[in-house]
């Protein structure tokens, strides 16, 4: 067997390049890769060798967002089998430190990350991963659906970090894949009215199409006008979750949210940020972000197999691993979503 | 503007009596009442005159899950105007006492809650109820769902006691009205699979029906076997709702509720049961009773005005307020869930 | 009997006045005052007539931290009786609100608080008070006690919001009465290790005595820098409790916290600042503000009345009503920290 | 060296063995055991050969509450280093399932725990232990102090899970070694009143030099009629912490409990016992038993290292590892608290 993986070796220089078939090491599984999603950071690592401290210092394959078949078992491993169909959680925690033991493995210092330097990604035809961290997908869910558990569980996770809960109204801003994934979590979890924002109208209908109760179109620069304009549509709401970064996105969720609301940072935008911090203090709106997602991939699962959380409709561009210059390319184009690459081995 | 009333005199003696047309007193509306459901305490008082401490001693106006229609404001009402259509929350607190105070108000020794000895009920053309206990219905949402809002509050209460979330497996013991709003209202906070029990073919059927995404039929007595005939079904439940209060249900409540989760106790049997503690306590299994409900309202309404919370389906049965006693009598036959009567004054 | 006031006119000019004795209403207690504390609100009214949207545009009677023993009762009244000594909770809400059935009535836009233009305070012999807001005081908590209840009760909000619970980190930012009254409550929450920092020595000093396990007196501008001193003396905190409102404080509290801990804002600056909100985000450090306080008084009282929390320590200056101008005077002067008016009639 | 270890061979018959110097693997740390507590798991096994579904059937070495100092670092061992003091947790969970993944470990089902069969204990002269599952122990900590954060972990566990915070009034029902380590933790964790119950004067006379602030001395049988005496004490507790698991003690606990508080499960009676259920269910008290502990050492270390949390005086009596059969036979008898082996090798 032959195995292809996506190298990143200079700046705006990716190609396949072949590679040793990976052994699984104890605890770990072989898996035949199948979807992979592309995510901004894949595209930034590709764009400018690193994000934030993160940078590229030696050849890296890409990729994070990945769903496999099960070709081999590793020493000890007990959960999985040969042939399963799995979705991959690219992150696997030290297990140890103090943010481990209680839950929040998100926030350990040494995680290994796939496609985060210096750790490989898994645009790859093999790839070797923690079999703790490979999710069995039940029969009707696909393997590109297991491929979105990835961003479907960035969703996950803010909403959990807001509380949404029972007949909450939820602002979103920004309707790229994450405000649309953090759209469908909230609906699901029980929001009665969501407004989706964004400056682009064709994003604004696809939002609606997938569910949005209401749309607003950003035309307007001053925070408290587009924050009045939100209460317009729904009320105060009392979850924001900011999925653009930018400053004036901020301001504007924290002006619109209700007091004793919350507004969750997913964006991430400049270091420093003007914040209209005493508003939000004496109005009680607590400011959360999140790093990644934990304790999300179980439960993301058993959401798409009920049916009603639709996460196939985010993709819009399907290529082979032989057209992945083209695949990245088309990344933020207008009317991409989201671009998933079959990694399939035909050798 | 006459004001027939429903009154309960002696056991199994209830009939319409005209009453002089309330006034409302300062914070009060005066209600034209359209729809009223009818509860398992109303017939329990008509078949009894009492319900554990609480006896009826002098005549009684059966009736607390209402809606209507505002006819007149009392001194200093502000947040409704004439003609605003509204549910009504039956229980009002006594706004000072702690339990008031942190917002657990259902629990406030001095609540004046409706068709509870000595408080009249409102199966009658007019009431006046406290203004910030009335809650405008949108447009979309009939006075017969308003009505509703109060046995779907119970299910919102059940399910926010018991934390359901994303993702969850939820097993909801009892196929009547409250299991029934508390499977639509689990499943509209995000469970995944929803199984729900009873001992009638029928009851399960409706329940299907009603988006159970698994049904199972009790015919085993022992309750250790029963759990695991739920666990074959959807796993082990993090979260259970027992809604029929059963001694065998309960304890098989426990033995089937994933360790950490929680058994919610919804249904009202005997005062003293037998419960396999041990197994609870050391799973880490959580049991938590509910008293009615708090803050569900405006929440509840959003939800049924959203749209894809039905709980016009609950209703099998209308009568007329002078069909009064077959609305009653066919309470608790099969086929029957819940029974409206409709008390919009027509002199 | 007469009923002498304190009386703001104009900016930097109140004085004694004598106003007629007020009648308790409905539900309301005639309290002979005895404590006043003074706040840093008061004082701003008094040099400056506003503190942001509040403007004093008629003459209103300052303070708003008192006890007081019950002299009459309203129509109504239960829960008190002629002869009680009572601590006094300044804003009574609307009971009838969102906020307000909740539990978070500190949230509520129509709470009446004294001293907070138009609503007068109770710097007076005689003050009428929603008798569900005054709070009786145990034989063992003196009336002086039972004023500073209020202040203490900020501190208590602040540690709630913040969930200081057993074996925490804590840093506080700031010495004031406030952040002193926080860390005596965090100290008798759980806290392990509490940091005080501040940019005057005899503050520390003060903060040391009082149960401080650690205190930093800062000299250094760089809010990394100092952040890094902090960590030094008691590794990350898991909460920064900052009492400054400085901005460059507010950053400080960001980059000391540690990952998946919360910073509660108690201090009030400028209303915009510019925050290091990408690290808070992505470290999942939770930035919460607090309004007043809900639900603190009964605890609080009951844990004065303990004996370990010694909130008299907090009073450095005493004057007799006939002193205000002297009392106000003191206000912010080096060894002062709370400054309390007796304000018993004696006439 | 020599490794003397206390094995338990048959019903009642233990003895000093020597075993091999065990080494330590990847991950572990050889410990030199110092001080170990009996707990009465302990007893149980030499008494009975087991404890519920846990059967001794081969030879097992006792005990589980201990502290040590390391003597060698298995492969990969990086947080401790040769000569460091720590606290041994006894349980180390599989790290892979669900519980561990979400913080709960202690529910983890392959968690290998001393001293459980099969799993040998550690009244040894040597134990190889996993590294990130021994803690530091500060200076001001005696070793004899980190054997105690084994029981003391236990009160912390029931405590949080209780949700005991500033104010609250907390009832303990039993003042053996549990109840009066919870009353530790209750107390420090900001419980302004607790009152300790027993049969036996003595223990109550501890309780109270310990801090309770209030004992009862049961000699009522009529639970209701022990829940109204307790509530003469201390008003209806908030929290009431059960550490005796007799049926009548379980029921005093519902029935003293404030409505909307929690009745957490602590002491170990029947599998089976009668509950006031209704009760419980329409007051909403919750019922929330305990299984060991999770996240706790760390902390509890800290509050001992603080100062205020004194565990030493709960040690009673002291043996050496060659008197351990007097050790365990003092164990219950009047007088006798905490008993400790010290395990020191002498060779």
């Amino acid at each position: 067997m032959k195995n292809f993986c996506l190298v990143l070796r200079e700046k705006d220089e990716m190609k396949l390049e072949e590679r040793p078939l990976p052994e699984p090491k104890a605890g770990e599984v072989q898996l035949s890769i199948r979807s992979v999603g592309i995510c901004g950071s894949d595209v930034s690592y590709l764009r400018k060798m690193a994000i934030g401290d993160f940078i590229v210092k030696k050849p890296m394959i890409l990729g994070h967002e990945a769903s496999g078949i099960v070709t081999k078992l590793g020493p000890g491993v007990q959960n999985l089998k040969v042939g399963d169909r799995v979705a991959v959680e690219p992150g696997v925690p030290c297990k140890a430190c103090q943010f481990c033991k209680i839950g929040r493995y998100n926030l350990c210092k040494d995680v290994v990350f796939l496609a985060t330097p210096p750790v490989d990604g898994c645009i790859a035809n093999f790839h070797c991963h923690a079999s703790d961290f490979c999710y069995n997908l039940p029969d009707n869910v696909s393997l590109e659906e297991g491929a979105l558990i990835e961003p479907l569980s960035v969703g996950v996770h803010a909403c959990k970090r807001a509380g949404v809960t029972f007949g909450d109204s939820v602002q979103i801003c920004g309707a790229g894949a994450i405000g649309l994934v953090s759209m469908l979590v909230a609906k699901s979890m029980g929001a009665a009215k969501i407004c989706v924002t964004d400056i682009a109208v064709d994003r604004l209908k696809r939002a609606k199409q997938m569910g949005a109760t209401h749309t607003l179109l950003i035309k307007e620069k001053d925070p408290k006008k587009v924050a009045e304009l939100i209460k317009e549509k729904i009320g105060e709401p009392r979850v924001t979750i900011e999925c653009s970064g930018a400053e004036s996105s901020i301001q504007t969720a924290i002006y619109a949210t209700k007091s004793g609301g919350t507004v969750v940072l997913v964006g991430m935008g400049p270091a420093q940020v003007n914040i209209p911090i005493l508003d939000a203090a004496i109005r009680e709106v607590d400011i959360r972000g999140i790093f990644r997602y934990a304790n999300t991939y179980r439960e993301a699962i058993e959401m798409v197999a009920r049916g009603d959380l639709d996460v196939k409709q985010l993709v819009t561009h399907r290529f082979q691993m032989e057209e992945s210059q083209n695949a990245f390319d088309s990344f933020g184009k207008e009317g991409v979503l989201k671009v998933v690459i079959n990694c399939e081995s035909r050798s």
